[in-house]
């Protein structure tokens, strides 16, 4: 979607810069002992999925401020996600969501894909909503899904599970994220036992239908939408009916869907050693479920998640494979500059992992030198591996500064000519 | 709307059990020195404010799930705001919401509210919206309203503020009550201290046009719908923007807008000795600003407020005379249901703090004797005046029972027939 | 310790108003359906232990501040306990720890505890302190204890747990229960994976000592003492430990060991639907572990607690029977009075979870009535059982108004003559 | 104390490589439009003040764990402040603590403090605890102190404080700051209203003794000692406070003193607005007030921090000058090593914020344009300034890798020799 010329155009007068400090930081890290080339190697090998809802327009319960060129489908939205490959060449791959990406001709959709450059990641189903206009929907989710004490609604959800899994098989993915909305506002109106037992048998029926060398992925959340309980509040919540759904069921940890102050770190090191930590849901939370973009509130934390990611790999878990996928709302920037920038924020992470002195910090822990360990950690943190991330998508055929080609191409200036304008609005969901 | 002889017919069912329990405490609280009738009275006094966007059904940024009969209008809303004072006789007063319930015939609208029993409590502005179909909006709000960095945008919310004034005075109204959603999601978007500077001087236009008598509400909230900064994001700002704004300028007090395990009872307290506490949005949260209902998920706060309220009267602070007003957003339950229900659990508050000895609990609080200051103050708290509350409302004419009698009565069902059944979705604001 | 006829002489004084509102009580649950004296019988039958460390003056990191008449070892402890036990006839068994309790004659304990009217409950390991005094004890927990990196501190760890279980036996108790400090302050200092492996394997060789017929409980807490992350942080981690380590180990909630905002008694259904549900530090917090009085800050969730005790008791799940113990510190309160309030509080939210309608409640939950599911239950929480627990003392010899009783009697000034006066300070520990 | 010679020589074999490091740095931000040698002249004027009870041990209610060479008393203190200030120039600073380190030769102890090159910040009272050694204390702080209900108790606590400013005098000492942990446990305990009004009415009468051109430091702290209610517990009621106290009272901001998610760096922009911030207490924290090393835990917020100081100086507000100081708790490291990296954390928030480019951040903060106003605060951030901090202690004569050259030259092994072992423990406050 970004023409290559532009993009060697403008990588060509920076890369003299870039190689400055690409080659000061090569030498510095020489002297910590660290190769550079190996991370940019393992940076160059990083992809992270991006979610088909994210190139739109967010919004909260209060309003949605849509901005220029919003797309209209998922053909327009697959542009969108290209432009970001385009440029990062960090995500590869494009997470799906049904209804809402579901078209008559899902062979085509995946021909659009490769024709862009993109495969399929996880697809997500959605029995957080009703489908009005679905005939296979007549049932509402208002009082829950998969949990629903009505074994008619139940039912309805499993198989809408059951058709994205079909989907998804159409389009290439392996997985199915399911995050489900069921929970209640005020105690007393779930019980809390036989909701989790519902849930559970209709996943077992999910599960039953998965294909060869596919995952089921388990999205907790500690509220919203239900403000007093969530049926699956907590890693442990999940682990627990991942457990009991079946082998192929693993965890996906949101950043953002954990109660204040809590570890996640510590969270993702529990769930690799259960071997059932599906993947990730990457964005950045200051308050609940914020949605905001990766490393934008507290770039340490996201760090210290990757920090136990590269740590899980090194020590060789089985079956250790989690799948990164970004999901966030974007309701005051471009979408594709923000999922720009968080791809490349996730990816700095990883490379800022990459270089901790692994050695040493084993042998720090040990021997409980707390200084040295923590400093051990936090030196990797506090190195500025741009020049890393710069060189890796410029080998890659990306943009070494991705936001200044793609304002200097145009594109959402192009797109806002052909797509209409969006409604904004909100309106009364207060 | 209620038929009287249908309240009547129900009450008369359960008079003598009514009695029964009503002498029982009447007894118990006579042993402890408290006159039941004079608790009685005060809560046949007191009233709380129904909000007019609080009879439809909410929602949160994944969907909405009408239900049946849901309000088209004003007027609509206005009936289904006399339904529950009918029932309850606890909520005399409505709070309109502009633009939302503003109509070309406001004087029509005031006496519609006469003939139905109603008044108008505090209006409110919204300036967290865009109105694309108001060509006196022609700005989006979308980067903030009354803080925007542009003057215009300032100018037209300011402008929106003077309209909501003058729209509240053909009502009746003398309050007006202004929360805004302006603040930001990424560090280093806003300019903290400018967008204060901005917002108190636009805030100062608005106080410039009250009529007198008038009361000017800030809202503070912490987050949502911005996520990483808020304008007014606490009681401090809350105070700092109306102390410098002007005398008429008070603090609104919403309990879902604090940050985790804030001591709002405290905060009460405070702005109630800096002679501007304003008023309160009552409604219950476990999480954030959930807007369930008053007293579903931490009863004994509501008592610690309604606690110091009591006790600031009794002391008689110069002009203490706190709006209280409901603001909930009823997701799962039929909102009629749910805002009597949290009218009689404000007035149970109400009567829980006026049967504390507080005699005791200042002799108590000056010797330092901790065990006994709390019990008499918690034994308020566990006493049932549910005979009181039922008392109160039969002596009113409203109903002992009231969510008996309005179920009984058919009226959503025949509401449901006369209005369209609304459209659900919330469609992508994820 | 309290003189029978004090008691009875003031019971004698009370007893025809605890009768008329008892009776005033019982007319309204028949009502409701509800047989008072069903209720009364469990409630009588109903018993939480008092922690032996709970009846001497506790402190923060920047100050303790003692009450006269301070215990000055286990058998000072054990009488003060006897008062409680006396009084309020709800707290049959005290819960030792070690070392702190540790005699000579264990032996001799127990004929102590039974002289007085006491039986024994579980037993409290400590290895979150060093034990300079103790010659077993030759290393130090600064940097952990069952999941120190050295093995030598994990075998010493391991064998004051399994020396725990030893004098446990020799008092009649039957479980253990092991609270750890260890985790860490810095990112980096702990290996996650590595420490958690380390606690089960040391946790398995404790659970391999347990004698016929013990429990182990395992007890999780977020943060504190280590101020980063912890071993044992949430009910996840809790019982993914407790399924390695093996069939008697069981989770232990403490209701101030969790997150902000965390849903509670999610984790109580959760944990009692995975067996290993093995029972109760009941305390009040409103922002960590603060420790407070049972039911003093948020009473509404301590029975909604009970809420979910009562109904898995009522659905009969295997091997359901958890444990009940107070830990609560007493830092401004006479440790008696606070003792004896609080166990009268929890067994003031079991009975209210008794009369529940549950019948109507699964009805209401089936039919996702919410507004009636949750008044059912709210229902039950607003009713005044206050004449129940009072007549439940009264029948078994115990005070109506306990805390009269005690101050009547002199028992603290009598013991401060005898004891002598206890250091305070708290020096520099900030 | 540390050889100047060790340094030199330490910092002789590092030179190259770090001018290699700075030289390419300096390359970097001269393309970007800064000169690093201004920078580094702003690094080099920064300090921040050493807490003298930050280099014992610190610990928890549950045990303290002390180490080697703990000191015994200010003298001890001094001479590891000056290791830290001889080895990092960023701490020229102590901040005494009354009665801790009150000796009765105070000129002397200020001789010794210029002799080790070192001067004094802000003086501390402590009445949070009882002074039982003191006959001038002859009454309990058990209840509060200076918002006690009895006028002798507070009288005491104002005297305290009187005489902390005499003694602080004598060290040439220009503020007190003064924390107290009055509050309340129960809810009923205190009067919020009274309690108030007795701390402000006491603090002005320390106020009525400050020496012409001291500052008066208020602290304020939402939970810890007292557990349901504080008396200063936000900075609203800081700032109310301040403002009744007189002219020099300002608000004191510890990052770890606030409820959990609150947007810190706001608060220093509207204390900085009200012409009220007084100073910081610089740590870190995860759950509440952690004391944990400064930049530990969260590096980005305390950056955010320093972004809005370096911007109010920008602006010149009136009488902008805040107080630095660490106030920190080190449990499991060497206080000396903590707090040299702690100082080094704070000096690097510093530098970041010294480079934000803030035209183009004003630029793009007026023109909405979130994400590049974002990213240009983030890539101050990003960008590893270690060769900057490095370069200013060089300069100043310290030490290239202060760490290092504290651990060759043996200094906590020299002091173990002299100074006892300290006695650990912490016995049972539980």
């Amino acid at each position: 979607m970004i023409d290559q010329n532009r993009i060697a155009a403008a990588n060509a007068r920076q890369e003299a810069d870039l190689r400055a400090d690409y080659d000061a930081l090569a030498h510095q890290l020489d002297r910590r002992g660290v190769n550079i080339e190996r991370i940019t190697e393992a940076v160059m090998a990083f992809g992270v999925a991006v979610p088909s809802w994210g190139v739109g327009t967010g919004g909260t319960r209060f309003a949605r401020f849509p901005g220029p060129g919003e797309p209209r489908h998922i053909f327009d939205k697959l542009e969108d996600c290209a432009v970001i490959q385009d440029l990062t060449a960090t995500t590869p791959r494009v997470s799906l969501h049904f209804p809402w990406d579901q078209v008559e001709d899902m062979d085509g959709l995946f021909e659009s894909g490769r024709a862009l450059g993109l495969a399929f990641d996880a697809v997500n189903s959605n029995t957080f909503q009703d489908h009005p206009a679905d005939p296979r929907h007549p049932l509402s989710y208002k009082f829950g899904s998969l949990s629903h004490t009505d074994p008619a609604v139940r039912q309805q959800a499993v198989e809408h599970n059951v058709l994205c899994i079909e989907l998804g098989r159409k389009v290439g993915a392996n997985a199915l994220t399911v995050w489900i909305g069921d929970g209640s506002n005020f105690p007393g109106q779930a019980h809390f036992a036989r909701a989790f037992e519902r849930y559970v048998e209709s996943m077992q029926a999910v599960h039953g239908d998965l294909p060869e060398g596919w995952k089921l992925f388990l999205e907790h959340k500690i509220h919203e939408p239900a403000f007093y309980s969530t049926v699956i509040q907590d890693w442990g919540s999940s682990l627990m009916a991942a457990q009991a759904i079946g082998p192929a069921a693993h965890c996906l940890v949101d950043l953002g869907h954990h109660a204040p102050n809590v570890n996640i770190e510590m969270i993702v090191a529990r769930l690799a050693a259960a071997g059932r930590l599906g993947g990730f849901h990457f964005n950045d939370s200051k308050y609940g479920d914020d949605d905001l973009d990766a490393g934008s509130i507290d770039p340490f934390r996201l760090f210290l998640v990757f920090n136990e990611l590269v740590d899980a790999e090194r020590r060789g878990l089985a079956g250790f494979a989690p799948a990164y996928m970004l999901d966030q709302s974007h309701n005051v920037t471009d979408p594709i500059e923000s999922l720009m920038t968080s791809a490349i924020e996730v990816a700095r992470a990883y490379a800022q992992a990459l270089i901790v002195d692994r050695a040493s910090l084993d042998q720090h822990q040990e021997a409980n030198d707390v200084m040295l360990a923590a400093q051990t950690l936090k030196r990797a943190f506090t190195t500025d591996v741009t020049p890393i991330l710069a060189m890796a998508r410029a080998r890659k055929g990306a943009a070494i500064d991705p936001l200044a080609v793609y304002r200097a191409s145009g594109y959402r200036r192009q797109v806002a000519e052909i797509r209409p304008a969006a409604k904004g609005g909100g309106g009364g969901i207060v």
